[in-house]
């Protein structure tokens, strides 16, 4: 069922397969774990489109998506194994990237942000994957580690046909106004209020 | 990271262990497709910690959601070839209940989804999974072809440990009354707006 409808029809120059047919830029902001989990969702779709998937966390806590990157690796696996699908790389911060020998010795996370955008940049420029999850990256911009502005440069000029999700708290305005669709969560109700502990396969 | 924390200690005479595994009912409402994605990754997250996942579509557009199909298919084949993660069903009205016989002959969407129901309220009866996703389930609430009054009394004496995720705009306050959690997305900015048609591995 179409969730929206097209309102106004672009003076962009582009036939309706190149619009239907453009890279985005989405912003999932806001309260709760739904931003993230709501970007894994959308990677599952384009994992089943046979899309190379990259996922990028910025937080330091293995522990909080755990059941997500195991079946994302599942997926990978199902795919270099069946041809189902696309492949999956996962990457995370807080053990080391995984492109790099240094793991865990890094206490700088400012450095490691750092490191891991500049990653990211080269991929995007080479066109490496169809779709990038930059999970929680909104907090490296907000603390000053990546620059937002050069953030928005190389969205705005990269090539070929390749989405980027980010995820995070507190979305930096540049990047807001740099997304075609952005999503806010709010909380209405939260099991935390009522005393509730975080729980394995809800919370991570 | 924790997404929250704990501000009360409920007088409710439960351990800790026993309010952390507390199992809950979930509802994400509001505008856009973040609160079927986001329940979708959940259920991710419920596969990896080996759960019996079983998914309920109660909306008869057997395009929309493929993608989410396909990715939770191989995943419960992974279950059933290697053992990891959890065993997965993937039911839809659209083409006919799967446990029926009865395919696409069915006109009557209401007897679908009253059917829809009674099989969902038999399994939560017995037991027999550990994560529902209800998806679009607000609307035969909505439109009185299933009894909101009746939906809340069996999720309430719900035996065991079942979680139970519903998706859809417009939740009933009775169904918000009774959730443990409750989400909502905002759309802050949507391609359609500017004239964008859906496009394949971002709204299906």
């Amino acid at each position: 069922m179409p969730q929206g409808r097209v309102t106004t029809t672009p003076d962009d120059g582009l036939t309706t397969r190149q619009r239907r047919n453009r890279p985005l830029v989405i912003v999932h902001t806001g309260e709760m774990k739904g931003k993230s989990t709501a970007a894994f969702g959308l990677a599952l779709r384009g994992w089943s489109q046979g899309w190379s998937i990259a996922v990028f966390q910025f937080v330091k806590s293995a522990k909080w998506k755990v059941g997500e990157e195991e079946a994302f690796r599942a997926l990978g696996a199902v795919h270099a194994e069946h041809g189902t699908g696309g492949p999956v790389e996962w990457h995370k911060m807080g053990v080391g990237w995984s492109w790099t020998r240094k793991r865990g010795s890094e206490q700088d996370h400012a450095a490691d942000a750092a490191a891991g955008w500049a990653e990211i940049r080269r991929r995007i420029e080479a066109g490496a994957h169809d779709m990038y999850v930059l999970d929680e990256f909104t907090y490296p911009l907000k603390w000053g580690w990546v620059d937002v502005d050069e953030v928005v440069e190389v969205l705005a000029a990269r090539p070929g046909h390749q989405h980027v999700v980010v995820t995070g708290r507190d979305a930096p305005a540049a990047l807001i106004e740099a997304a075609d669709l952005v999503m806010q969560t709010t909380k209405v109700k939260h099991p935390m209020d009522a005393g509730q502990k975080g729980q394995r396969g809800i919370e991570w």
